[in-house]
């Protein structure tokens, strides 16, 4: 058995790993940190549990883990990690400090990064992509909630080379935003579709540029800080009143005139095997994916304007957050890559 | 005091319109037809009215009225309305029958067209843009929803002849879908989100291009069937677990460099004293409208790639559909054009 | 016009006040205060309003007004009325602070009343009750949510006299807990039914209990310090995923033998004339009196037990809150009723 | 592995039988059935499914199961077990049509029981009270999601034979209404919290009371036709804008005088060792069960009336129906009763 702990474990992104490493057969949870929750049992911040190990201070939960997943707040990892990995733990953290090159972080985040040489160290565990990187990994940088979709939607298309201009819709569940977020009250979220932080302004845009750069320089196999090529696209997300759940609108213009059946056969033979990406002829609705490491991709031309639309939909708090941080950890330890993840979520 | 009858009331369209003009102040309310519901209370159909004209068959629900609100099924309008304004009666169809040029009413609808000689009749009633040919109609043709919100996001650039090219990602309540709709249980529609008829494949795309086309060609104020330039886009409508509410964000590519200020400002000039359009600096939301017959505008650059975000959000029964039937009912008769409807929503 | 300001206007019921109030064709709004928005405009607080006065301090905001609405919580409308009161100005406050005996206040609340000299001035504003007494009242209590939806569902057959015993549950739309209430998050609150502060721990309960009281002693016309027998019951609110709505479910059981057709003439009768209260055979549900000043009363007999329920239904901002202070209004200063109060809401 | 098929696989109760059997580690699933669907792959009806045996008619989906779960119509399957149990089959069923005497049934579903003789081969599949008959059972009624959250309820409290009186308060997310049934349109459930068939129009009241008055007169184990203590309650329904859950607040007049410590050690001394079940001291809420084959049950004690309240949560879907059926595969065949089921379910 697998030792596990989880900093940070009061907040969503805990929670569902909690869930998940709970009923992961291969793994032990031994540990929950959370400041606020110290001394306390689970089923204090979380009513869903029955059992569990109580909440700690950091160094306490964390003692007698191998593996370490951080569910905390930006900054705090960059901090956090070069102990535990001193400490011979692995780190698989799902914030965004090591997700990105320093000075495009300094820039989006507003601070610079404190623990720049270990990013050399950290993998990026978007599985699908970097998979035969992750083998062994001591530190992995679980990517962002709409970066695994928009990735995903468009990895194919930039690794043929062929896009010539992307502009992005997304919509995400409350869960997004975290626990205790502002504005997301019932009474002021329920009947309120919004946008937000449009156009340039959503910290994971360059997030997303960076993959698809990786994905343009270097094809179906990417490598963490292997070479990228420049790539500038629109995003713009918006809140969905629901608790779950992320789709990606990509609006594609492509150099190559292509038809419908052979774009999407060109998608399936680019995720030919894996086991949580299903491209299908059906659009994909985020119900479908509910509580599962599921992705579903499909995709139309508009035959009128030569744009295509490639749609993807994921469970933010599961293929987006913990349970991508799950299939990290398969993928660390040369485990099952599915094992205790649902491929199928709970309808209705 | 106007008298008024519905036709199609039994839907949610005619129960909007129900609620508007029972409170409006110069109308009285005095038929309503509904084929299901003949000879049956209006509460029969609409749990929370207490009075109210029994339901009847059309002809005697149109009776004695003098403006008759066609809120009825596509192809239907285009056989009543005849009928209707030989008897003397004005005409203001929510529908689709006549609001687009006839070919393109078969392309997109699937038969031809039963009444076009009474198109040159009909004036299209988006009244930010038709006022000056509204007074006096005799056949009004409500916007579609989605057009509605749409057309007034993007008429200040297209009057302005500066779009090179539109992409819009839109999303609505699931009572745009109408009562009794295929996939809109509550189990199935909770907590998800999804797209369709996308890229090309929803009905309101031709009017959306139409509207855009007489903004190209004729600028600030439309006649319905003067001068059209071609404009084709791609337009992708969601569903979001919400009753009421549609947003727009519009992606437009301008031909010309603006600074976000002087857009802005070319968007309040333009919409100069238009009762329901707010443009303002705040990004719109759905539930910031609902209940109202406003539409509210807000528009961002992105810098880093040069296309602007343009964002649109009304409320579908009212401004996309009951509240702008009304509005027309005002123009159409010379009234204050705010008479019987808010400006401002519930909230929370 | 009758000039009117709101204090504690950045909560729900403030925003509730708002919007009754700019539609209200005898009063001019003319103050809002709020601590924590004073010198902003009230779009600030709320997104929906597009105008109104700017919140101020209290002393700026009322300082035209005749008539000032308290909208604050527990405690703060004792010290305030006083003042506002010498100034010569009425006031109908939304709290519980003059609806109570102070020594059950004392009991419930737990702090001692600070103005107990002023309860016998103050009018309970139940207006179905005690109309008789409002008129020119300088002093209005304007009751609970769930306190006027009990009342009205149980006053007919406390009234008669014949009540044995009464259970009630109760259930309320998350805005009744009031903006920026914990445990209100929506991805919390989402899919959740919850009881609260159930048997005897809500202070609601001996505010129903003390209307009843005074319903078996003086029957159908009340004076607010007039005589009480005494009432005991037990109440259990529970949390509904929606925003808005109270319903309530008494079980009843009656000192004498009744058929079906006679309680409702009953309760037909009691109610007779009442602009607000409708007695039907319908179930009544939250969604059929959104946004409206409206009561929905039924009742069934188990005919294998011979309990009896009685159901009632409100929308708590409207009915519940800021509609009844408006009716309150409405029956100080001898206007019509319904004036200003929608008595049909929004459906869907 | 166990060859099982569902019959009724095209309803909601089916969805989350085929979602834990897949997960079932001693479950293979052999045939699904479904007239509607026949001949189509399970996400025809599923948009969930990403495999799965193909929807067949009944006799091809059984053909290799050695168990079938019936979750078919009422009625449907008192023709169908007969035969299945003559080809050596066992049969979960999921209907009402093997929980009640004939009389009882007959009076309550409008129809006379067709297989009155295979009541007695039926176990009633309430694991927690009738465990001790269930291993080897060859006919297993899954008890009604109501039923079975108001039994575990109160069976405590029978058994002690202590209870003067009950009233039961219920409220169901709208699923347990069933797909495609009337009034649950989304636009039309959504801000709706309704009342439905109360006081003795629920078809669960007799179930309720039957499995009540089977404790009070046998006690902590239960046989399914063993004697049976009359018991009559009024029982009220409601439906909750939300997809999962039901939450009873019983209210219990005690014939004895107890402190609220002694009652909740009572219970917890009655559940002792049950696995799914968590008597508590915090109030339980739906949203602590979904997705889970957990019950939790709290009560209160009302010192100012002498009444009790009990609460108890479930997940409908769980162990309101296909977690309890699985439940009772693995009890009926003495495997690790919580095999393939979550104690704990999703959050948020």
């Amino acid at each position: 058995m697998i030792r596990a702990a989880i900093v940070g474990a009061s907040g969503y992104g805990g929670a569902e790993l909690i869930r998940l490493l709970k009923a992961h057969p291969e793994v032990e949870l031994v540990g929950l940190a959370s400041r606020a929750y110290a001394g306390k049992p689970a089923s204090a911040a979380w009513p869903q549990l029955l059992s569990g190990p109580d909440f700690a201070e950091v160094e306490d939960a964390v003692d007698e883990a191998e593996v370490v997943f951080l569910a905390t707040p930006n900054g705090v990892a960059m901090d956090l990690a070069p102990r535990l990995l001193e400490d011979g733990k692995r780190v698989i953290d799902l914030s965004a400090d090591f997700r990105l090159d320093p000075r495009v972080f300094e820039a989006w985040y507003g601070f610079p990064h404190r623990a720049p040489s270990l990013l050399k160290t950290a993998r990026y565990g978007l599985v699908e992509l970097h998979r035969r990187e992750l083998a062994g990994a001591r530190l992995v940088a679980n990517p962002g909630c709409y970066v695994t979709a928009a990735t995903l939607a468009l990895a194919p298309v930039f690794a043929e080379g062929i896009v010539a201009e992307v502009l992005i819709a997304a919509a995400s569940g409350v869960s997004g935003a975290g626990r205790g977020a502002e504005g997301t009250a019932f009474a002021e979220t329920n009947e309120d579709f919004r946008p937000y932080k449009p156009a340039g302004r959503h910290r994971h845009t360059p997030e997303i540029e960076q993959n698809l750069g990786r994905v343009r320089a270097q094809g179906r196999w990417l490598s963490t800080w292997g070479p990228e090529d420049p790539v500038r696209l629109t995003f713009v997300p918006h809140l969905v009143p629901m608790t779950r759940g992320i789709l990606v609108t990509a609006f594609v213009r492509l150099g190559r005139d292509l038809e419908e059946a052979r774009l999407l056969e060109l998608y399936r033979g680019f995720y030919d095997g894996e086991p949580f990406v299903r491209v299908g002829e059906t659009l994909p609705r985020t119900k479908a994916v509910y509580g599962a490491n599921a992705v579903r991709i499909a995709l139309r031309r508009d035959a009128r304007t030569g744009w295509w639309t490639v749609f993807a939909a994921i469970d933010n708090l599961v293929k987006g957050a913990a349970g991508q941080a799950v299939q990290n950890l398969n993928a660390v330890y040369g485990l099952n890559e599915t094992h205790g993840l649902a491929l199928e979520g709970l309808w209705p």
